[in-house]
């Protein structure tokens, strides 16, 4: 659990002193250095540039329809600061791009739309990557903490030359992006799924010591899934609702498939989370109740020898019989003996019929 | 408990991969082929053909005040694909109707209205089935799982020539099966009480080993009903406030009663749920009670009985008496039997009524 | 607690097939027949008619300023299609009518306002009767379940000839009945009130083997309490706001008299579900409270007798003193058996003062 | 807790019947009579007159520029309904003055504001009095239930001509009366503070028998405040946004104060409402923890000594050595005596080193 | 935790009596008298004054675009008022600057707006310090309880001339004021997460007795973290939503900005707040699960040597064998003893392994 929590929180750590100056840019010395790679594309044509400079940028914003920009890695300042001033980022935008653990947002910052949402990451089923991407005038720039993303079949797409997407401007391609994110989710869920159907066997099969750990893991997942899912509600219907300028109306019609889509995310979460707290309720029962079937079965043991101790004791009395016929003649009797086992056998069978009839063995 | 959920996840498996077009449709291949029944009806006459083929369609379309098209089964591409294009319908909606695993929802795309809503299926308790249905100029289009619904009544009331239904156009035949599929819940919510009843018995009356998972499954189906139900609140409430277009306002007095019915049933599922809550604290609680009983009665049993076995162990301890009259003088009295037995009967008798009056026999 | 139910339950029965045709009317073949009463009253004369024809009723609308027609039993669909037929009801309203188990609304048909509210019932504190008024141009038609009501009163009023009452118009009597319905909860709720004042002291006094089962069927008693409220804020809400032409301003102000009396009756439900709730956790304390003490009081005494009956086994041991001084010599000292009470009585006396300081005797 | 709950019903019994004409007065027979106190004063003058009769009151109406008249006591009919008639009371209005348990509200009746709001009772920490109050051109009119309440300071801040107060109209004199009835809470929350403070030490240090019942008891004062004051956020929020024609704005500024600190007591009584729950949780926490060491160290005890008896009882059976050098030959060894002890004793301190080391003594 | 909750109530104390005037000062006596730090500054100049008298600041208002008048110490009350007279206060935002305790707020007075934010106080993590602000036409003037704030970086911001903050009005500093107040709030949290994972390792590895109350103190820190931070969003959103007289269109994007890190505080205080829930949760389960360990594997030995102790009894009875042979001829059996032996650590060894089987060791 613990080094769960670790890692989640490490990513915050370089951050900025209280009262800095807006726009210092925090950049994790460890980060890896920022990579480019650019699609330009029209309805006819596409074309992939790996690695280009910064300089050389500006040139395929003039000649192609739609260009995608796509930055892998976050630590050099001086590149990202000449990003910013070639695509026109404001310099708070910038300082988000670099402060990982933003939560999903839109926010328009004059005719750039700033767009940051959270990727599942493959293999870290606890942890989410930040995409943070700018949707301006012909272009569609992003962010990624790292190399490898869930944006192949959409750069695959744009190759095969789909109508919708290569006509289309670059608001359609910021939604190709945003739903391959959120569509992302769903395997993750998948797996969170099959989890809890293992546990729930073994819960109701064969409670292990670790059981308890496992829900609240799982149980911990659900909720970062949530908090990770959760805003990038707000920001779709942000999208939707405040940002016509940035969206066409087509693609609106595509955004809120999306948002559909987060609904029934949530829906999911919310039903995986239900079965969580019945898991770890249903856990607890059990447990208690094999728990009370010991403590009752070792009581009634216990029970059942302690009276037959105690006639055993009895006769264990040194009374003098010789002294007179009223002290303990039983110990005389030829049949003593078989007299007070037959009374204890009697005395332990009554007490266990007493008790089958009460049902205590149950 | 497993089964019902994997029964229920399964539907959604054929799932697209992240990143895929839009409109990409993940047809199961195990889902059963379409069959097509149109139903076409005005003020006088109505006709039935089962199983035409798509292109004979459009004639209708053009003859009748309103047609019905239901599609029985979603397991080729093809044959949706040409519907699609006959009936002018997005491909984002079509999407959803193989998606399998939506919520209730209204979603307008142009001059189609496209509706999902869910219904429970006969002997399924647990299960939907997802109904799309797409409201257009003068036709209604449903697109069904697979065979067998509860739109049988209203079939029944076409043929019949029920006035209001026969003058009305398609939007009312639509407000007729979303009520149907609304209604539906009633028998679903009505054996749920039942059964909540006969648990209620079993509770107070003879719990069992497995009326815990029994409260439990219970409650899984309400809250699976209660999700069900809920997204249909919204629908009919969107179809009411924004779809004024498609809607004419004699059919908004009939959806608002629609509206009404998800009420009551959302007010009976609550009803439910507390009941449920109620029952599984009472049943923790009898449990817990008769547990305490047990290792009451069985801590009182040996309490008793330690003292006097005490008491035995006393007298058979073996001091000489001959040393010396201090050493247990007892042993020689002509009554030290009888005295030994009289104070043991005088402490479990003195202990038996302290018990008593303190009120630990009830 | 299941009795309560199943007759909650059951005037829900003659449900409707889902898929009927709407307005299809359900009357429960065993409900009491319609009797007709009418009042009919200006500012100057009042004229009562018991029973009449419905044929004769719109001779009174024509005459009189204001018109009560109150109809006791719903088990005659013929007349109450007729009288639907001379009052111009929807068919969707009527349905209403006979459908009990509806929630308190407020639906306006064309001119015709309807309003459902749920009287509480002399004598069976968990059943609601359904009352359905019907407001239009100078009438109020009021359909109950069965004879019984708490609106005498309020005919009192108009025999008596109280001015703001006769000189207003129907929306003042439909007020002065909603107002006559919604009080008379109040003594319902005093009622629920002593009860819990009752189980308060049962609860901290003389906790009984059903103190759990009370509290549970206050606690539901409440929640019906609250379902019934409830929606009658959102129906009075609704009559202010939205029903401007049938309800005359100077009226207005009372229905916000009786929205206020609203608000002290769910408050007041609230408090005493706040109270049962800590009822319940209280007694689950006392209980859990006495059954560790009895658990302590026990195991205390196994606890001081178990090490006595050691030391007197260990007297009872056999070996032979008389092989070598080492064994047992105590058996033979003079004083050996008093010695041995004595380190008895020292060691019991050590523990009781042992366990006491440590107050465990509390 | 019965007597408290006891008394804060009873002013609620004198009840209306259901049905009753709107207006109807319940007037308590035991209420004291009213008793008018009459305050005049303008920028520059100031009168007081001590009960006046009702009829001398319009005089002053015309004369001054705001009027206060005080009502202490509710308990004859005809005077308030002569007051009612002098300043144009609506009987609605009227029948809420004397029906004590209103809520905290603001209801406008024409040209007259009535306000409701509850006072802290000095002494009587779990009741508030009724105050009601009427704003109207020129005068505030007040209802109290009795005698005594925290207005002093204000009359003082009358006679002393504080400017503001006396250059400002009736709005602000409502202000001021609201304020200290608002800030009146103040001091009964620092009590329930300095309680809880107590609590806390004796749940940590010393739990009693009736803590459970302390903590129950801060409990429901706090949530019979929370429901006395958060009424009046409503309250003056309407006053607020709804009263203008009856709220100058600079008084309105003063009122916007108001109610920042109604916000700064609910929170102050949501921080004792969680220390509340917390106090009772570490309560149940620390005396389960009790109960648990006891029932460890009185089993631990038995466990030691159990098995220090079977061997103690092993070397009491009486198998005959003479017959065979199998049948307990160490009865008859040398230092059999002293070996049995030693092995009592090594398993006794085995045991003891065991549980020690696994924490059992902790 | 008692000294936590003194130490936070104190500084509410000198509180006003009910009914005092609005604009009485409640200056606490022991507070630090007022010391004033002035800094003007232009797009060119800056100029820093310590401690000038109050007379002097109207000067540096005419000749500097931007003034900012820092005040800490509130404990005087002529300086404080010829202050306010100076700055055109009003006396309700006076009288809210020295009652400490407030909430964060934003409240236009005309042409002043007056923002109060609370600082976290460095090295006591439970308290907050009031920081007071108006913001003027060119100044802000900021009043402090005492020296030391979170505020040298932007006072070394101005003095480096950073050309955003220079060239801005007073508008923007008094964005940096309230953007260094909330990210002051990051530290803190980071130190609850640092001491959450601490406790974390301690609940799994090495429960303590004062776990509990470690736990709760970290959540009663997380809820007044929360009840601190909270209102600063309604604050920040009022200032963003309603102020636009006061904020330039520019600075309102920093503002913002500054509202983004306060959700994810808000956020990160949640995420925190239910890993202490389920530390709680954890915590009780070990606990819970070591004591019925220790329970079990004592009532398991208890269990085991009960019956053997009977054995024991069974051949210490004194039945006198040589009367029959009936009576308990196995005492002078050849092989009695090591018989007798054998049926002991028979039944024992049968009941470890049965309850190995059962897993009752685990």
């Amino acid at each position: 659990m613990s080094t769960h929590k670790r890692r989640r929180r490490r990513p915050r750590r370089p951050a900025i002193a209280p009262g800095s100056s807006p726009g210092t840019l925090a950049i994790d010395p460890e980060a890896p250095k920022p990579v480019i790679q650019l699609i330009a594309y029209g309805p006819e044509e596409v074309v992939e540039v790996d690695a280009p400079s910064v300089g050389e940028l500006s040139g395929y914003l003039d000649d192609w329809p739609v260009v995608w920009i796509n930055v892998d890695g976050l630590g050099d300042e001086q590149k990202l600061r000449s990003l910013a001033e070639v695509f026109g980022l404001h310099r708070l935008a910038l300082e988000d791009v670099v402060s990982l653990g933003q939560r999903a947002k839109v926010e328009p910052y004059g005719d750039r739309l700033f767009v940051v949402a959270r990727m599942p990451v493959e293999g870290a089923p606890d942890e989410t990557e930040q995409l943070s991407l700018f949707l301006g005038d012909g272009f569609v720039l992003t962010f990624q903490e790292r190399r490898g993303d869930c944006f192949d079949p959409v750069r695959e797409r744009i190759r095969q030359g789909k109508p919708v997407l290569r006509r289309s401007g670059p608001d359609y391609l910021a939604y190709a992006l945003i739903d391959a994110v959120i569509d992302a989710y769903f395997p993750v869920l998948e797996q969170v799924g099959n989890g809890l159907e293992l546990l729930d066997n073994e819960v109701l099969e064969s409670p292990q010591k670790d059981t308890v750990s496992k829900i609240h893991a799982v149980k911990h997942r659900l909720q970062s899934l949530r908090r990770s899912i959760g805003p990038h509600r707000e920001a779709i219907n942000s999208l939707l609702r405040d940002s016509a300028e940035f969206v066409q109306p087509e693609t609106a019609i595509y955004l809120r498939d999306c948002y559909d889509h987060l609904l029934r995310l949530s829906e999911r979460v919310d039903v995986y989370r239900e079965q969580c707290a019945d898991l770890m309720s249903t856990h607890l029962t059990v447990v208690s109740h094999r728990m009370n079937e010991v403590m009752k079965v070792l009581t009634i043991i216990a029970t059942i020898f302690i009276p037959l101790g105690f006639i055993a004791g009895l006769y264990g009395m040194n009374f003098n019989p010789e002294i007179s016929r009223w002290n303990m003649p039983e110990l005389n009797w030829v049949l003593g003996y078989p007299f007070a086992l037959l009374v204890m056998a009697l005395l332990a069978g009554g007490m266990v019929i007493y008790f089958r009839n009460k049902g205590w063995f149950d």
